[in-house]
């Protein structure tokens, strides 16, 4: 894999260190000072252009305190970001927008908890790196699809989270590269643990590994010790797994047009599954699968069971993320008691249509034998 | 990676079918015939060349059924096997010759403990294809220097096995090529049991994850159970991590070599590390090793607990196995003793002549004080 950088980069570079972005950034800047929604799950990230979006997550890392605290480049941390935009690709679903979502989403988690105050710096670094790099190069088709037609990131990887493995490795690819490497000034020790650290976290965001990763952090939850490296690392990886998949704990209107992004993607793999002879799997079966019946089992099974264990360390979530979620199922169940109610409406046509279409037949035939 | 075909393959396939090379195969052939040695973990490697170890390992696809019960094109098993060939490197220790030592005691563990009454076929295959493919394409510098050195592997592989994950990637790209598919034949559902089967015991030969293998191992031989899937599979493990490091199982003659191309290789290692200021591993320093201290703790610590565990399942190892293990734990003992004395006697000497060094000075300086 080959990244992407240089002449694309430098043009880019330019365009945001030009007057019209300037006025942006301000607009932004102003933004953050007055009204800090920024800091909210309830931020609309539908409303911003890419380079307001890479504007924000500069703004992030100098917020945070990890440029000042790491002795970054503030030139070296905007070229990063850039490579990172870049890095994306432009799937309805997994492109940059998500990344700059899931990032976002950390970075109010970050406030909301008060994750300064509990952990260590460095650990705010791995929890916005990891998930600023964490889909990078995803090329729109899941591992199942992978692993089942074979492609090269399946071989090179094993058939072991392909992608999730390829998401890192181009992030660290990146990071190799002297002009995007915030990191440079670490010594190899540090840059050991910034490294170890976010590839523990954006392999984490594997949903196969789920059941497993929630079970762990449940053993831990109850006795949580911020002194503990184990129930450190736990936390943070079902940190960047809530993250990952907060969609549905934004407002309806910010969280309802993903859906619709994630379905897109689905039935692009779904009918290539079809047209390759592959396996399809009916959550993304264009005849099998509505928003409500998407979105439902998620919510109930996925998203609440953990945002609500989560909520035992950090109460403070219920308010913001937890009651969203009750919410957005029950009005995915209300959706889907018109769906269910639209479709008996329509059976009950098809039937007293079908009864017609059998009595016609019987006068062809009628027809026939006096023909 | 460009795995090595074609042209060359083609060559050499040539050769293999000409008149001289069918003059060697069948001197095999009768050698297989009257004096099976081949099947012996005494087995001198070191008398063969890449063609005749070429036959050899086809031999035993042959022998085994495996061509047979797998409906294998011939042709296809030559060809996958050259290929094979082409793609070890000419490392000291990690070459091609290591592949044929690791299957020929694969295959000889499979005679011996009479794995084929208890195992199916496709456990079999797996066994020797993964001993075949085990270390393709290595470069002979080992994980810990691919992660210190952050090389192209280890990027590519976020730290996690970077060696055996490639040997396997390797292994399947070449499969992935139909000439050399001997699982052409198979169904995509066999095809991607042997797959994952080959894949876990390839992944299984990092040293790295030895405590964590034979542990696993452990809890599960005193009341082993070949009907339960995780107890073989580990079983499996434990075979291919025996033969992976069998060479002190060999007759003197045959082992001791190969410690001398394992300290070539260890040794090219550490003075590139030292050239690099990377970290070096005292069991990799020119300085501070020596034949009888690299191999001492190995056969007492490493090999000997674990072929006793095996033995448990399987008590027909000890005389074949256990036994020259203890016998050559001994002999680097003595030759340590050998080794401390010389030491003793050098660092007698050293005293000596520090002492007479020691008076000289005193003449000169009253020879200062005279002038």
């Amino acid at each position: 894999y080959k990244i992407n950088r240089c002449k694309k980069k430098k043009k880019k570079n330019k365009k945001i260190k030009g007057s019209k972005d300037m006025t942006i950034t301000k607009t932004i800047y102003m933004y953050f000072l007055y009204i800090p929604t920024y800091m909210l799950p309830t931020f609309d990230a539908w409303q911003w252009e890419p380079n307001e979006m890479l504007s924000c997550l500069e703004h992030m890392y100098h917020d945070l305190g990890l440029v000042k605290d790491f002795n970054m480049n503030p030139i070296t941390l905007k070229r990063w970001l850039l490579c990172i935009h870049d890095n994306y690709r432009n799937n309805p679903f997994h492109n940059f927008r998500h990344c700059f979502c899931v990032t976002q989403m950390m970075y109010s988690m970050i406030c909301l908890c008060n994750l300064q105050e509990k952990l260590p710096q460095v650990d705010i670094l791995i929890l916005m790196t990891a998930a600023v790099c964490h889909d990078l190069d995803h090329p729109g088709y899941n591992n199942t699809y992978q692993i089942n037609a074979r492609t090269e990131l399946a071989v090179r990887y094993n058939d072991l989270s392909p992608l999730e493995n390829h998401h890192c490795a181009v992030a660290f690819q990146i990071f190799s590269q002297p002009d995007c490497n915030i990191f440079s000034k670490f010594d190899p020790e540090a840059f050991k643990q910034i490294r170890q650290g976010t590839i523990t976290l954006i392999l984490a965001t594997d949903m196969a590994r789920h059941g497993e990763i929630l079970d762990s952090f449940k053993q831990k939850v109850d006795g949580f010790d911020y002194a503990d490296e184990e129930h450190v690392t736990c936390l943070k990886m079902v940190l960047i797994k809530c993250c990952d998949i907060s969609n549905e704990v934004r407002p309806m209107e910010v969280a309802e047009p993903w859906v619709d992004c994630l379905l897109e993607e689905y039935f692009m793999q779904s009918d290539r599954e079809k047209s390759e002879g592959l396996p399809v799997a009916p959550f993304m079966d264009r005849e099998k699968v509505t928003k409500p019946t998407a979105q439902i089992g998620f919510i109930k099974f996925v998203l609440i069971p953990m945002f609500e264990t989560v909520m035992k360390l950090f109460p403070q979530i219920e308010e913001a993320m937890v009651q969203p979620l009750r919410e957005s199922r029950d009005r995915y169940e209300e959706l889907k008691q018109i769906d269910d109610a639209m479709n008996e409406v329509q059976v009950l046509q098809m039937i007293q249509s079908a009864e017609e279409e059998e009595r016609e037949p019987d006068d062809w035939r009628e027809e026939e034998v006096s023909v």
